[in-house]
């Protein structure tokens, strides 16, 4: 048997079909189309994981189960979509419409980092532990934690938004209202906005260059001219990795995880990223004196983790 | 049957005997004297048990089991006391040695500030939640997690530092060696720290006499001359919750628990403190415009939550 994961996204919704060793036999995606009718956006997902498992040369029969991952306050157990702003989902009875449509009534919902925290646990850069905390620097900083096999999800499905906890006290305002917020200094966002006040300083930097040669500044930017020497976009990395490292440490000195695992778009940096992290880390572990040592690894599903992990928790 | 609750503190080491309904039925203390060979101090531990259950009329066959709340990091696993700096206590088998000198090896041992959180969950303010989150507002601030019913100790049992996370970037130092810990702003230390910067400036204010008549600034001087309506007392206080406010607001962000319970010296304050603080952290949680809303209480068992909480981790 195999299970269908889903993983809404407010551009794309990719999904696959994944086999008991939690491979993704099948896959694809369509647009969101973010903008529609919530109820035309269903119907497009059922069509889709339809023409999907007939394309796979399967039938509705060899799918034992479907898991989805979407962005927002999503409670598992009534099957409601409580809050999800970037798609426009208020309270959608998500488990039965889309039950109805598909003709399966074996239908999980979750937080897709949450379950993207699942899928690296999985099959991911977390394999075999039982303990992970996930963040994805990406937009916003999002997370995702895993206890015990468990997942953290909060009394009312609201929990492990690790982004919005302040390292800054009034410190940079955060898209949440508050401010100085561990989103505001890590995300791709912070990072770009980071970049574009060094270059604002009229320093002599190639950061200018290449976002010249871009058309417009991104997380890569400060990354790419560090790498060719460049002293002012060191120090804006230097910084930002600066403010993450205590963010990263506040959160293993909370759950003490096996497997801290860094997911989004800035985690592409690899050991550009992690290095200079751990060692900014390193002494900021409550427990470091004890040899007790978290292991901090980027995730190794990229975006599929969201698949794997929303067909994972149907189990 | 009852159990034998344990708090071994750095002072005192304060027994009870537990019923089945979380009742101390019969206890007593002794003074620690810490700085006394390990050994004796476990050798005392156990014939004051020893006394404490004779004295109740009961023979040792009416004890089923043993918890111990001990500071620091406590392996319940393989009943090992890892690192206990206040009491001097470093990688000592004290289920071991206890349960020898006791003779009854049904024991068990966690973190005070843990055990603490059990005891207001089973039997205190949180009582009839499974997702409970514990700090105490003392000489440091301690804390402690329980969620779906479980203990958080993370994978080394070295979890739940919850007062050694950032707060304000390369603010206060820590006693961690961090800068700028949650523990740095909201223990009774630093309120005590406050309070003398506040005096220092040479503005006129009842804490000065406060702090004459009782021979010390202490975590009550602020409080108790904001209440004779002392300017410059309540912007201490202010000061003080406002960072308060902050350190809770992201616990809640992180667990989004039923109960968020406050103990410790400073929770003696009861609604001076519990009232601006509630106000300050009603829209620095990310939930807050679904209506959802963690409950936030003072600890209601006060210094008999670890024994209570011992007792409980014997189930």
């Amino acid at each position: 048997m195999y299970r269908i994961g889903i993983d809404l996204g407010g551009t794309n919704i990719a999904v696959g079909i994944v086999n008991g060793n939690y491979e993704i036999v099948r896959e694809g995606s369509i647009p969101t189309k973010a903008e529609r009718n919530v109820d035309e956006i269903v119907a497009d997902m059922s069509a889709f994981c339809k023409r999907l498992v007939s394309e796979a040369g399967m039938t509705l029969y060899d799918i034992s189960a479907i898991g989805m991952a979407i962005p927002g306050t999503v409670n598992s157990a009534t099957g409601i979509v409580e809050y999800a702003n970037n798609i426009h989902f208020f309270n959608y009875p998500m488990v039965e419409r889309f039950g109805k449509l598909f003709g399966n009534g074996n239908i999980y919902i979750g937080n897709d980092a949450n379950l993207a925290a699942v899928g690296e646990m999985v099959a991911g850069s977390g394999k075999g532990a039982k303990d992970l905390v996930l963040i994805t620097l990406g937009t916003g900083v999002g997370g995702g934690v895993v206890i015990g096999g468990k997942l953290l999800t909060g009394f009312k499905f609201g929990g492990a938004e690790l982004g919005h906890t302040v390292i800054e006290y009034n410190g940079r305002p955060c898209t949440c209202g508050r401010k100085g917020c561990f989103e505001a200094y890590s995300s791709a966002t912070a990072l770009i906005n980071m970049t574009r006040e060094k270059i604002e300083t009229g320093v002599e930097t190639l950061m200018n260059d290449f976002a010249k040669r871009d058309g417009k500044i991104s997380g890569r930017t400060a990354f790419a001219a560090m790498k060719q020497g460049d002293k002012a976009a060191s120090e804006v990395v230097d910084t930002y990795i600066s403010y993450l490292a205590v963010g990263v440490a506040n959160m293993i000195n909370i759950f003490q995880p096996e497997v801290f695992c860094i997911g989004g778009g800035i985690s592409g940096e690899g050991d550009y990223l992690i290095k200079p992290l751990k060692e900014k880390i390193a002494d900021q572990i409550y427990n470091h004196k004890n040899g007790v040592h978290t292991r901090i690894a980027t995730a190794s599903l990229g975006n599929k983790a969201g698949i794997i992990g929303a067909a994972a928790i149907c189990e």
